[in-house]
């Protein structure tokens, strides 16, 4: 019982949010719901086509707007939800519905897509590992999606998306010639593909304790099985309606994501679905490793009855037969026989090899 | 098993409604089914559009009807319908069918959605937590949806849709400008929202429960994990039909239902859906907590046993040995000895010892 | 392990019928499938219009054709169906297909309907409360509905179906106005209405058991709830097919059924539902109980193991001791100091007290 | 642990064959895959219409020829399937497609139905009670419908069909008034309705199991319980798909399966479905016993844990005071009082009963 | 605990593979993911029609463009997907979409069927035994489909396809005869097929694990169970997708399949549901063998218990007689009494005999 720490060490606040912030206000209500942050927000934006490409840290979401209509692909990722009145200049500098910046901020919503007839409204669940605290983090994602710009809200400076944003700077692979369809499929795969490292993380943590219930079944085991039980429930929670999202957006209902995009798509939905059922397969193994756990713990409990046993039912016999002739009756013959003392120790020995034959036979020994 | 209490402070009787009141008497019998009330009932009216209010308590239903036929919103709002008589009354001022009165007065109906052509009858489930008793409370709520007014019934004066009425009363947001279904909706996103609350304070005794099971698993726990369990039972069995209620109703099959509400109505949707899924997550956790307890309960039996063993293991040959140099054989050559005590006392010694690194070396100590 | 008959008390032979009577004959042979049976049958025939009404019992199914033709609706009710001539007769007058003779007669049908164009037929399972036996009985009533005339098989008097008749006798609610079909969905009413008095009775003994098992989980407390879950078993399979049946009539398939009683059996339909979902979240609870009843198995041996392990090890030192100075060696000086027997009685209550300070740090006291 | 033949006593090389026989071979080769037989391979042939019927046994089956083309229903009844060269012989005389005889002979098949245009491919599987060596065999029964003839295939010579046969013969019901569809169906019938007969005994093993197992949990009970458990899993295995094959049949995809068919079709989907809820029925009050057992194991354990503790609780402490009176210190004043010895009794005495007591008052006696 | 090696010998890295190797970079980035290989890539092409073949090693995939616009069957199959640089040639020279070259070389794909009208890309899960390390292999199969060639990737060497090599050599059966789709229907069917021996190799361990379990439940053997479960959950997931994959080849939506290999995917989709059903059954028995094996644990936890309670009980008492005669008080009667030591006999044994008697009554011996 002495590592309390181990399943401590998930913060548990993170993955069940506070949602009682926005109960009874008005729907289309902008509040942020999630952790106290004092970070301010960082806006960022790409603007780029084949040929050029326009990088700024904007100090004032208004600056956008004058990338907005260009020929080219812009790009505006805003980092922070907690000031709400960032946000809600956002909505009123490109037009979004109330509900949409609602959803933003509040970032206990579920993955979905909405079709606002201009633009896609997209809600994802990022996850990635914080090293410093050993935690899982799952983070809300927004996107919204138009034929000419592509609107990112993130909680935190997660560098999830670096790997994309370097794609883009230095022109590797197709991005650069592509629409906003495909920069929106380019963010969700890196999202996708990001589950795969957590996955791989508490796979080795699964192989780790795998080994360790063989050698020996210890109760910090069991809170880590717990802990990574817990943990899987939250990921499964997170990347579940994320498949049907992405399977949306595959199926070409929407005409802003055109048919070349699709076929990206449908790649990111194959890896969705490898995820959920990679997930899937892990919580049955941690259930097996469940089972394994407590069948060694019955294991060990009955080979400590069976050392009790033997020596209680060995020398229990023997002291009642010391205790016999300890016994101050003056009419023990016995007692006066000049080798009974000899005697009575063969006695005590034969009772004894007895009973180490019969715990042989027995198969306890 | 010092606290039954415990267990007992969920009032059963209210999840688990005498339902046989009605059973035998002829459909559309109105007949209230719950617990025994004796407050007045109460009726409050609002009819408002963008411009005016009036709110009014009646002590007839008669006098709602003056309002009906208004271009403006109504809202009548009975709360009690253990009183039959004042519901036969509103239903046949209102024109409503005899099953639906029936629905209304038995409180065991299950969340669902009628089209009556001319009006839609709603039932919903309304939980919230009473924190004299420390229960959670499910009670019905009853709709009945017209362009011209809604009529609600609820059980008791729970003041769960008192914010939205003072956002009526101050024009905050855009209900005043909206119809008789944005109200509709309102009222539906309320209760819905309402269970968030719930869940939070569901969350934390989740969060409470985690940490004292690795602290020490008692048996009050495991009450508290059963009333728990037995509580997300019961807001799952609440919830779940209210999904396809509000599905259906952001489907667009009812022309009453106008598509600017139909926006809000798919939020309240993906709220209830994520309403659904907390509880299936929380489910999921308590049951791993009840393995977490059961395993520290066969943990702690196993510590319980090692004790014995150790103890009976070392002491109970000794007292043998004892007991062989407490015979009264008259020839034991080892009484005589002049160092036969002390070394009495290093055979004894030695077997202790050997004992003791034996259990070490099994890890018992 | 003193009540076996708490378990025997639900016969079980009742809910799992003898199949094999009509195993390997022609399709369509009319044999009686269940319980010996001596009752004669009888054949009760009311026939009403709003204004008339004629109540008979007939000796002959002869007698019933005569009222068939009239303008009228005709309820020809025939209990017991044990007596397979009878039933053929019946048949041959009415021209029904050799299939549903077979159907009414064993009574280990799944309940279903059929529509064989001049008629439907319907089988249900009717259960009810033998308070002589504390059983609960599950019966099968067919019916077979015409334009003209409703004829229903039940297999015992049971009174279920009586207050349907009188409500038809007194002309209460709207029946005497309606047709067969209303008929026939007044009939299905009852029966799934009744389901709810049953469910009343198991959720009062769940309570009875929940109490019981936090003052003390007796063996007899396990034989309850294996019954419970054994009646729970039989009475979903009782219901479930049933949803799918009342889900057929009330989806307006056939012709026969008017519009107007459709919404009658949409509320039918709820009930199913509401039915369907109590059996289940009993189900849950009930394994919610079992759970609660293991762990507390398990405590209760590991306070006894505290118990027994507390004297152990605080007694079994102590005699050692003892033993020690109970040795017959010559030479034992300190047999012969003066404060010799205090000073170990003052070594013995110091092991004695630290021992009983070491289980108290464990908690174990 | 003394009746491993009580589980060996099913015969799992049958319920679980060997696969491997046609692995890696061309698609359509004909090899047998099952046990080792030597019986003769017989070839019946039955062919009637409602004036006359030929039965004979035929020794060759290019006999058969000359029947299917006459204006009667022929049934050519082949068992044993192990002849590959007999099958093959069958296959090219009326135009079979490899792949069918592949299925034929291969008697792993899942049941199916497949429409060759020409003719319908209906595979089977049959289950009786091998009452020699108290085994339930599952069988694989083969299907050629045409419009002329009708073609099975057995592994074994089980009389399941035979009474099926008796109707023919004896022109019993209406068998020789229909085509070869009502034959099939007669077959589907038989097999499906033999499946009741298994279920029968089940169930009375089921109840002889729940009957001893209230009485005492012997671990031969729960040998018994797992195989029942194996029989079930296994059972639905074969009906499952059975299920699939007759709801394709009775939904009138086959032109060759007449209206008037269709509704005996119907009726033994209906059966059908009731031995696939029977089964899971069967398999919850399996799981359900179960846990009967694991918990009598423990309630068991827990009776022998409160003896063993009543004995040592009481015993230990009076034995420590003998020892401490049997101590030989020289200056023990209790031991020269006169009444030292009463008195130490009644101290024994006082201990003993209070500690009686103390048990009474825990329920542990 | 001794054999940790028998869970161990099942390779974990094998199934759970490092997915991060491909995170990050740009999609259709061409990166093996596996382990780590040093072979040299195999390129076999075999070249035939009904008349002629030509088999050979290839050093360049350049070579085998000659061969792709014969009238012939092309199957150009390549042995070894770790040297990306090779694969990246065959996408260029047969102009693969670069997201296939991804999907090849990352060997932790779904088995999935992708259209891309020029031709179909199918990857599947091969399963075999690895007789060296007693471990299962799964291994990817990626397929590439046109009306003129088959391409096919593999991992290993595996001799899977070697059958099928040698039926096209030896022109056995119609293979030769046909073109690439029946060439992709005999390569998926060998796959499907040769699950079925390693079902064949599980049925044995199961089958010999229950009779373990029945002579003597050691912990090695819940290892086994361990083993054999976790080995389910890894070829569940294989084959489930892969009946999605047949399903939909067997269903006639891709025109490059003509109607006659139709019959046979038909019949290879139907081997692909026994597989998944087999799969399922063995899930179920190894869980009942969990069972089975639990219950047996605890079973002889309880028959050591009883030798424990016997033993204790019977001497405890009869070692505190002879203490109590052994007390050195010097007015006690019973030991000046001439009988007093044969009648304490009589009594010690009537004791014991009595409680003998007892336990028989309990069935404890």
């Amino acid at each position: 019982m002495k590592t309390p720490h181990l399943l401590k060490s998930l913060s548990f606040g993170k993955l069940l949010p506070r949602f009682s912030g926005s109960t009874g206000s008005s729907p289309g209500t902008i509040s942020y719901v999630g952790k106290k942050r004092e970070e301010r927000v960082k806006i960022n934006l790409i603007d780029y086509n084949a040929e050029e490409l326009i990088e700024k840290n904007l100090t004032d979401s208004h600056q956008a707007l004058a990338y907005k209509d260009r020929e080219s692909v812009t790009w505006l990722n805003i980092t922070g939800v907690h000031n709400t009145k960032i946000i809600e200049e956002v909505g009123n500098k490109f037009g979004l519905h109330p509900l949409i910046l609602e959803d933003i901020t509040n970032t206990t919503q579920r993955p979905k897509i909405d079709d606002y007839d201009d633009y896609l409204f997209i809600v994802l669940k990022m996850s990635y590992f914080d090293k410093e605290n050993k935690n899982i983090i799952v983070e809300q994602v927004s996107l919204i999606i138009n034929e000419e710009y592509v609107i990112s809200f993130q909680e935190r400076a997660a560098d999830i998306l670096e790997p994309l944003r370097e794609r883009i700077r230095n022109n590797k692979g197709k991005i650069r010639k592509q629409g906003t369809d495909y920069l929106a499929y380019a963010i969700i795969d890196s999202i996708v593909d990001h589950y795969f490292t957590i996955l791989e993380q508490l796979g080795e943590e699964i192989e780790d304790i795998e080994e360790a219930l063989i050698i020996n079944a210890t109760p910090q085991i069991l809170n880590h099985i717990y802990k990574l039980k817990r943990e899987l429930i939250f990921l499964r929670k997170s990347i579940w309606p994320m498949r049907e999202v992405v399977s949306n957006m595959q199926r070409g209902d929407y005409p802003m994501i055109k048919k070349a995009t699709i076929i990206f798509l449908r790649d990111a939905y194959d890896h969705t679905i490898q995820v959920v059922e990679t997930i899937e397969t892990f919580r049955d193994m941690v259930s097996g490793m469940l089972d394994l756990y407590l069948s060694n713990v019955s294991n060990r409990m009955n080979e400590v009855m069976k050392v009790l046993t033997i020596f209680a039912s060995i020398f229990i016999p023997l002291t009642f037969i010391a205790g016999v002739y300890g016994m101050n009756f003056e009419h023990m013959p016995e007692l006066k026989w000049p080798w009974g003392y000899g005697f009575i120790w063969l006695v005590m020995i034969s009772v004894a090899v007895s009973l180490l034959m019969y715990f042989k036979k027995k198969k306890w020994l």
